[in-house]
């Protein structure tokens, strides 16, 4: 009876992809504006098409490599007569469907967005709450689609796996948890190619326009402003539509695997479905009361998303206590017990049931949904020119270039304590409260379950958190349009008031992504204990192996952050080189007479983007494996922590800094401290500058960079029993 | 037997005092110069006396404060008929004496400094060898003091306890790894405070002296001109010879505790203190090779340094085998071995002898002797403008101060892997090599005795290491010396070029002090969890108190250097108002024919610095008190770990790109890429601004982080029995 119920899962699914269909068509219903619109929308359209194309192309090369190396480690053992392969056989297959959907949800993000831009630029033109409506259901297309998507790819491989391969709960608990390595490989791709894609032609596109030229953002006499208006959708809309994607996948599936270590068996199982299912619902209802009035302020602007999402959520919270009773009071199959105390060799009784828990686990979705809104809240304050901390980093451009930067940087830094503190205690009670706090193995993987079912509940109204993040480049875009086919000065400000609200949407929605990623990094982390057998005494934190992982693990996080960066920075200088040869060289540009090359720059960037995407990605590939061989498995434990502790506190850290130096720029331009073209304009200016790559192109990734590593441990979980140090100690 | 020998400790301390104390005499014998080198170098000798004293005022509170809480905490429980107090007894008066030992090595180095800087300028004026020699000897009284204090604190303790307390060899063990608090809270203030002094300093006279007013750097004219130069002599000189000091003594206690742990009993005590000794020697040899000839080359110059230290290290490593095997050789007084086994409950036999593993310790001093060169050259590498990273910085500055900043930040994250993955991989050789490749808790711990002793080796030479850096600070004041008396522009040539290879040697030293503790952190982590009563079990990475304390050790560390940067930030605006408010408001100042009031500029650096200075050195003491309340034992664990993790990351991240950022501006004022005045030159004194709080302040203040909340987790562990995490678990 009870796995029948995971079809809700597909009919979940279907209700999002059903809705995101809807909003799609209501957005093609608008009109696309007038001819120079249509042409330069159709320009932006077509540069992130090629791109994305390119971008896939190469991907697919690299998902076929380790397909066949997966292939080959799952089969040639079977085949040489062997039980089961050093990977799990179905792994090279969910890693080909995994990577798909991922790619698949960047690209209608993607196409719907580039269908959008002159459609909200149309509609800003007639109000800004019609502007808004109009981008939003442009962001809320993403959303679902990245929501329905999820929910569909796990609900059909757990349907697959338990009808048609009859696997039992613990082999799908088992399989499952190595099926995000596609996912987040696909997604560090998007995120990390689209991130240096975009940073690269908005750092190239202000430095030699804005600075140098002294002309307006998004001015078409800019080479570079096409490929800055192809890089907001390949970057902030697919890549991090494919980084949501991951997040979203990731948390349901490692909630899985402890929900089978805990002995939950399949009510574990269905509760994320559930969730997940109920979450798109609450999300739809959001949805319908984001609505602003004219002349609306950037405050009460951001309240009317605000209202969505923390509806969303309400209807979530109340709705998780009876859905996890629910759960917890069906009867499950009779060999679900059997399976599990032969799999775990405990002897019968020590099991814990999910009715034991059961206010525990609702008040675990409960932290991980007020844990969501309070990290958003932590953001919002540090970035947002509405508060203390952005104001002064604006203020700091009266004494220089020198102390906005320091000052960035400190903010940064301090931003780190709220989101840690609250992830720290969120997960320790979610930990306690469910089951941690009593003694024993099996109430240690309860406390765990908790944890995993915290990061479900944050990300369970992902669809409409996601709308109110996508709407953002979109807006910018539609500025972009507006400045470009000179449509009046109050299009613009109505664009630039949504694209101001959608910076810090943005760094909210940044927020969410590694919030939840760090429980499920845990629950990933355990499930690798699990899986490679590590005993809790060898995982010691001053075990020197533990310990030495630790470090890596902390150095290949600074080394990540530092790839990243200097990958936006050398193709920003090829594209500020190429700009300024075109300034040079096309006669009659600055007056307007010629047209400037744009292609160029469009395929300066892809290059740039196609060639340095490769090293961050494969770094999170090489240095799991490699500290297994090395270390073993308890060094792969430590390593993977030490990922998640510095990565987590890099990413808050450069997403706040770079947030805050964006709108402590937008602060200024708004007319504040001598306003535009003034010093304190330059140093501001030189600040957003060096936070684009911060909060556009390492600080997103980290969250990537934690999964894919913990996924690659997982899937090649045998690798590390040959390691270097195992065979020195004989 | 055994333990008369630990008399070479005294023997070895008075000869390092003797050293120093014929350095001094020699430095002092140089003449002093003009009438206005004299002037200027009083003035600057005024400045640093007041600041020091009123610094050590406001210190000697906090030390009356924690001195009646810790007699408090040992002697109300005994007056109560208890026992043993909740804090050992001898630790309120060991807590004085390592703060009074700290605070004197900084003193006396910091006194002879600024009677060295007139002198270094008048030899200076004479040859390039005789400035080198001048401040070069200035530096080594500073290292040998350091040293034999050091080696002289401990010694006496030692034999306190021994002969006139009468403990045994475990008692003695146990209380002395709580020695390092007062050492290291002395060493925090010292540190945070100078180095905000300094930084404050320094920053204002370059913002309004060389960006606004565009007068030269050290010109007379700027009013902060001998605040800078008493910045100096506090921060550079004076808190590096605290930390320093700080990171010998802990070294060799954390060892102490660990050779108890594992029952090498007095001989895992003697060899550190004879290592130290044998180091001193070394380096009084080294010493003698340190001469240059004039016109030498940076590179040559730099030679010459090392010729010094790496000779003073191969003699170190070459004794090292035989001191080790007369050490393992000794008999053992009759009781070692019985209180050990009653101490430990083990049953007889199990015990491991020193010379089991002798040849491992041996290739443990080495590995620690390497690493310390390897983190030294890996700092090199990344900060000297020599190599390929800081020029292509310094080229960056073709396309804007924002390239120049991406740079440096990247720059500094990938400086983060090689010092890593050198301090990893010594201390898991030196683990292993030295009996940790043996099953067992006891081959456990003669495995960590391994990593303690690499951190001895490392430091053994400290005396000649500590006088290749602290000449540096000396050779900058000498400059500003010779350009306030306006000496002829060779002089000041001679002394840039020993100020730019000051500069690198500062970044080699700081790789030293970080690097070692990283080792000895590992060892007071390991002495807490014995002395907590931890299991190893309680302590695996996923059990969440551990994972939390790491999440919040991390967001500790990047606490802390926001609020060291953000202090240094303020200091400097204050300045700089000043300093504009002075060059407006007196007559005749630019024009050379008013003085400016000098004395106000430094007493506002003293006011800043004293003020800031506290909140990031109560931070870790309050955090470690704090962590422990909450999560108990198994939280500070995470939380200590997390915090050396994190700390030693940002610490190097900081130090190199503050290093590389100083060091391009160096390089373009070298000539190089538009030379002084460029627009390229601009944007590199930016990057220097910024990094300046980066490598003086935050950067080199992480090591003591690391080491004070290890020390106040050891000195309070008892407290964190009463955690609320315990008390909810029943």
């Amino acid at each position: 009876m009870i796995v029948q119920l995971f079809w809700l899962g597909i009919v979940g699914a279907v209700i999002a992809i059903g809705f995101a269909f809807f909003q799609a068509r209501k957005v093609l219903g608008y009109s696309e504006g007038n001819d120079t619109m249509k042409k330069i929308a159709g320009a932006i359209r077509v540069g992130a098409d090629a791109y994305l194309k390119r971008q896939y192309t190469t991907v697919i090369k690299f998902f076929v490599i380790v397909f066949v190396i997966l292939c080959a480690l799952a089969f040639i053992p079977i085949l040489m007569g062997q039980d089961e392969g050093l990977v799990n056989r179905f792994a090279p297959f969910a890693f080909l469907t995994g990577g798909f959907f991922t790619g698949l949800s960047g690209y209608i993000g993607m196409k719907v967005a580039t269908a959008s831009n002159s459609r909200t630029a149309q509609a800003a033109s007639e109000s800004l709450n019609k502007g808004l409506r109009v981008s939003f259901s442009s962001g809320s297309v993403m959303g679902f689609t990245v929501a329905g998507l999820g929910l569909l790819d796990i609900t059909i491989w757990f349907l697959l796996l338990r009808f048609v391969f009859g696997a039992n709960d613990i082999e799908i608990g088992q399989a499952m948890v190595k099926f995000g390595l596609g996912v987040c490989f696909m997604a560090m791709f998007a995120r990390v190619g689209g991130g240096i894609f975009t940073k690269a032609a908005d750092v190239g596109a202000d430095l030699v326009g804005k600075v140098e030229a002294g002309i307006p953002e998004d001015d078409p006499r800019n080479p570079a402003v096409i490929a800055d208006n192809v890089g907001d959708n390949v970057g902030d809309v697919a890549g991090m539509g494919a980084d949501l994607y991951e997040a979203y996948a990731h948390a349901i599936i490692a909630t899985f695997a402890l929900g089978v270590g805990v002995g939950y068996s399949y009510g574990g199982m269905l509760l994320p479905i559930l969730m997940a299912a109920v979450g798109i619902i609450a999300s739809i209802i959001g949805t319908f009361f984001v609505r602003t009035k004219e002349d609306a302020s950037q405050k009460s602007l951001l309240k009317s998303l605000h209202r969505g999402t923390f509806l969303a959520a309400g209807i979530s919270a109340v709705a998780a206590l009876p859905l996890t009773w629910l759960v917890a009071s069906l009867e499950l199959p009779a060999n679900a017990n059997a399976t599990f105390y032969e799999a775990t060799g405990l002897p019968p009784g020590q099991i814990v049931s999910m009715m034991d828990n059961v206010w525990g686990i609702f008040g675990a979705i409960l932290l991980g949904i007020g844990a969501g809104l309070l990290i958003g809240h932590f953001t919002e304050y540090f970035t947002s020119d509405m508060y203390k901390p952005t104001k002064e980093l604006a203020e700091a451009s009266e004494t220089g270039t020198a102390t906005v930067m320091i000052g960035g940087l400190a903010l940064g830094m301090k931003a780190t304590v709220g989101p840690i503190l609250t992830v720290a205690f969120a997960a320790i009670i979610s930990f306690l409260i469910s089951g941690g706090f009593r003694d024993g193995d099996i109430n240690f993987y309860a406390g765990l379950y908790g944890i995993g079912i915290a990061a479900v509940g944050m990300l369970s109204t992902l669809g409409v958190n996601l709308a109110t993040d996508a709407f953002g480049p979109v807006a910018d875009n539609a500025g972009g349009i507006a400045q470009m086919s000179h449509l009046p000065e109050e299009v613009r400000n109505r664009t630039d008031a949504l694209d101001s609200l959608g910076n810090t949407t943005a760094a909210t929605g940044k927020g969410f992504s590694i919030g939840s990623t760090s429980f499920t990094a845990l629950a990933l982390l355990v499930s690798y204990m699990a899986l490679a057998g590590v005993g809790r005494e060898e995982l010691s934190v001053a075990n020197p192996p533990v310990l030495i992982g630790l470090f890596i693990g902390a150095a290949t996080a600074f080394f990540f952050a530092a790839l990243t960066i200097s990958a936006v920075h050398k193709a920003a200088q090829s594209v500020v080189i190429e700009v300024r040869r075109q300034f040079k060289e096309i006669t009659g540009l600055m007056e307007g007479k010629a047209e400037p090359d744009y292609a160029k720059c469009v395929d300066l960037c892809t290059q740039g983007a196609l060639k340095k995407m490769v090293a961050p990605s494969l770094l999170a590939l090489v240095v799991p494996v490699g500290t297994g061989f090395l270390l073993g498995a308890a060094g792969v434990v430590g390593l993977l922590a030490g990922i998640v502790i510095t990565g987590f506190t890099l990413a808050v850290f450069m997403m706040c800094s770079g947030g805050a130096w964006d709108n402590a720029k937008k602060y200024v331009e708004s007319g504040k401290l001598g306003g535009k073209g003034s010093e304190n304009h330059k140093a501001t200016v030189i600040g957003d500058t060096v936070g684009d790559p911060f909060k556009d192109t390492a600080g997103p990734s980290f969250n990537i960079l934690i999964t894919l590593s913990s996924s690659v441990a997982l899937v090649f979980v045998y690798l590390a029993e040959f390691s270097l140090i195992d065979w020195l100690l004989g």
